[in-house]
């Protein structure tokens, strides 16, 4: 059953190289293939698929289905992948998730999770302080949250801790069918409406609220909503508050939103999935102004910090709920006999089994600090003032489709002779066209392996996306990546 | 911001060392310390705490701290650690793991994971013909499920399939509060609860099916509870079966529970977390028969399989409900414009970012091949079953406490007095004496580094609870499981 040690060593020979040399500039970010070609390349060594009866392979050929995982997949950490709102993870986060995985256990119980069970408490009693959350008095008090796979489940514990407050029955007798209001933008993420179906809220429980030029919610449409929702029958159960929208990165107004939040005694949650980050820089955390006042909050560590996928809080000001909101007292799992076992997260959140998530993020923090943390969002946002710079001195070569001052770049590609461009001004014809460039643009790009960016529709018509968080993107690689919408764009319009 | 090569080859070196020369068996299994004791160990490198003001640490200081999370960390791979339904992670699943970190990116959507989407139909596939689940037809349709973190988050999701079945107005309406019924086993797992009150059931909705002596439901029994709770007015909208239950292991009959949930138009689940691993051996996949008519069935290859956390897969009969029940189209990620954005398994499942699990299952599978995941499946209980023998063997020594023929043995040590035991026959003074020994045996174990086995509870006095799963274990380590039991025990029962 053990695999030889030669095997075991060309495996790490190989994937430790990919993170102490990730891909350069020169290299393609990507060898776009389809389903077949991959299939094909794969059939040389092991295959993709599984026999009936799947025989074990050589040595050899594992090693080479090894190479072909790297040749064919995306490379995240390329200077021009530009795509996600993940980007560039951080070698010591890549190290610090394999200590985990090497160390294979679960996060439920101290006792078989002693550090990492302290390392919970730790990172997130900072990460609590940063957020202006309440931090708990003692060791005795639970921790300020938990970690989750993922901000959509973070999202959708923090709706049930809210329902909780709001009908406590809920643990017992479940929904009573009354139906509840979730406001949230409607340029907040989709998981909302995700949570509310699973929750059994409904999708009809989802109120949008309208949002501003730049994609901020606006607090006057949201008092409105309540009122609307409230006079038509619907208890209003939260507010989900986005700070860092995934297309133009807005930031709703916490303190405006917190305001009307309490008047009413509506749970304010901050989906701070990506933009929470900005909380680790001295000069942009006040776009998260407000923050203290809310009930919960959703920080994905694996976007703008390059944690690996996947790292995610859920920060709570009231930890006390937790339990009684999630806990089912399993005996065999959470024995009071067993030593230190008031420490166990377990019963404060619904996982069983959990990956340690936490020992690449504290181990990060620890190598770079506060300011190397702060370092991290503040290059990011340099180099996307570089680009917005750009596109303002380009002589509408190109124009920005939002406003924006964070990380998250939205541009058209202008034609020479619709520059300037007013978008008002278009046939419908030529707006057809210009909507159908971008991902015909995309397309190449893929082909060539030369950068990875977003093609998506605000406002009606497709814009390239670029998203910069990668500590190795400098302006020179900014630079190339407009270069290179340039030119494709110029081939693929006259074509 | 790019930390020194030095430090990264320093980190790759311990943690690649930790793969290729594991725990022996003279090593500690775990270095037990409270957690006043683990944080002085950290203070003289990097502290495990965070200051206000925390600062960046040295290569030589975060070199010692990666020393000291080992030191003090658990040891799943240690041939002493039974102490969990998991054990002895596979190093090429952890290696596999490593490549998943490594290139870091979501299985949301075919474009940026195009290896691992391809690579997650092929496991899903061969996996469902396993399960006898229909496999899909053409590359056009959905494959037979989505992997999930955990499987108390994959049985979160069949009930809501089972209950989208049961009320499609669920999606947009959500809960019209009318009461419904979750049947599970009273041996069954607490995430059948913990999903209940996330769902909006409540605990109110979960009905305890009676179990038989070996902790199997009790067909009969489940007819009866459907009868009653369909005569209260709650409709029945899922049978929970458990195939290996979390304390004794105990297969529920699915043959006859598969007829009973045909009769009513039942959904069925099995929750195969810890025994759906049966169906890799040819010799033991009797145990799951009738599973081919569930109509949904987690199964955890980070238990028995030695996947790292987490490694979980919900397999469906019917793919074509995922869609329905899941998606929310998201135009800025699911854009039909993308190609082979058919393939996006992001709008089948409820997470949005999503760690790329099965890569490490899809290696170690082409490295073992199917008879090599037999073999490791088969091992285990020849394991179990020579313990099994000691104990029948060992004159009153041990005594089991169920029968069982898996991989889970629970035994109580039995004092010379009281040889042969007959638990009825016991003072409460004796009894209590005896459910006392079980905690402070482990505490021996866990304070000399020598053992973790599980101790607790069944039919109200704490019995060890070893399970074998570790391919490193062989019938000479088990022996030393029993003296060490013995030796302890027989210390602590006269002091």
């Amino acid at each position: 059953m053990r695999p030889s040690e030669e095997l075991l060593r060309a495996l790490v020979d190989r994937v430790s190289g990919h993170v102490l040399r990730p891909p350069a500039t020169t290299d393609p970010v990507i060898r776009y293939a389809t389903p077949a070609t991959i299939a094909d390349a794969f059939a040389a060594s092991v295959g993709l698929s599984f026999a009936a009866n799947e025989a074990a392979h050589s040595d050899d050929a594992l090693v080479a289905a090894t190479d072909e995982v790297f040749r064919w997949s995306v490379h995240t950490s390329h200077p021009s992948f530009v795509n996600q709102n993940f980007a560039g993870p951080d070698p010591i986060g890549v190290l610090g998730d394999w200590i985990g995985a090497a160390l294979n256990t679960t996060g439920a119980t101290y006792e078989v999770a002693p550090v990492f069970t302290l390392m919970e408490r730790a990172v997130l009693d900072k990460l609590a302080s940063l957020a202006g959350f309440p931090s708990p008095a003692g060791d005795a008090d639970p921790p300020a949250g938990m970690f989750c796979p993922g901000g959509s489940v973070g999202l959708l514990f923090a709706l049930q801790l809210a329902r909780y407050r709001l009908d406590p029955d809920i643990i017992d007798r479940g929904s009573d069918g009354r139906p509840v209001a979730v406001f949230v933008s409607e340029s907040g993420h989709y998981s909302t409406k995700k949570a509310a179906v699973l929750l059994g809220l409904g999708l009809d429980a989802v109120v949008t609220v309208p949002t501003d030029a730049d994609g901020a919610m606006r607090p006057d449409a949201l008092a409105a909503e309540i009122a609307t929702a409230s006079a038509a029958g619907r208890r209003p159960l939260a507010v989900i508050a986005t700070a860092g929208t995934t297309v133009t990165c807005a930031f709703d107004p916490l303190v405006a939103i917190a305001e009307i939040c309490a008047d009413d005694d509506i749970w304010l949650h901050v989906d701070g999935a990506y933009g929470g980050s900005a909380l680790f820089s001295p000069t942009q955390r006040r776009r998260l102004d407000g923050l203290e006042r809310a009930d919960s909050f959703v920080w994905d560590l694996h976007k703008m910090m390059g944690m690996t996928q996947q790292c995610s809080v859920l920060l709570v000001r009231e930890p006390s709920r937790l339990e009684p909101c999630f806990a089912t007292r399993a005996d065999y799992l959470f024995q009071p006999d067993k030593r230190n076992a008031e420490l166990d997260p377990g019963d404060r959140t619904f996982q069983c089994g959990r990956r340690v998530d936490v020992m690449k993020l504290w181990l990060t923090w620890k190598a770079h600090g506060d300011a190397g943390f702060a370092a991290r969002v503040d290059h990011a946002i340099e180099v996307a003032d570089h680009v917005r710079a750009r596109i303002a001195a380009s002589d509408g070569h190109f124009a920005p489709v939002v406003a924006g001052d964070f990380t998250n770049i939205c541009l058209l590609w202008v034609p020479p002779e619709l520059r300037p461009l007013t978008l008002g001004d278009l046939d419908d014809h030529t707006r057809s066209r210009l909507h159908a460039l971008g991902p015909r643009v995309k397309i190449r790009m893929q082909d060539e392996g030369t950068a990875l960016m977003g093609v998506q529709p605000v406002h009606g018509i497709n814009c390239f996306r670029l998203l910069f968080m990668n500590p190795r993107v400098e302006r020179a690689d900014a630079d190339s990546l407009l270069d290179l919408i340039d030119r494709y764009a110029t081939r693929e319009w006259v074509s």
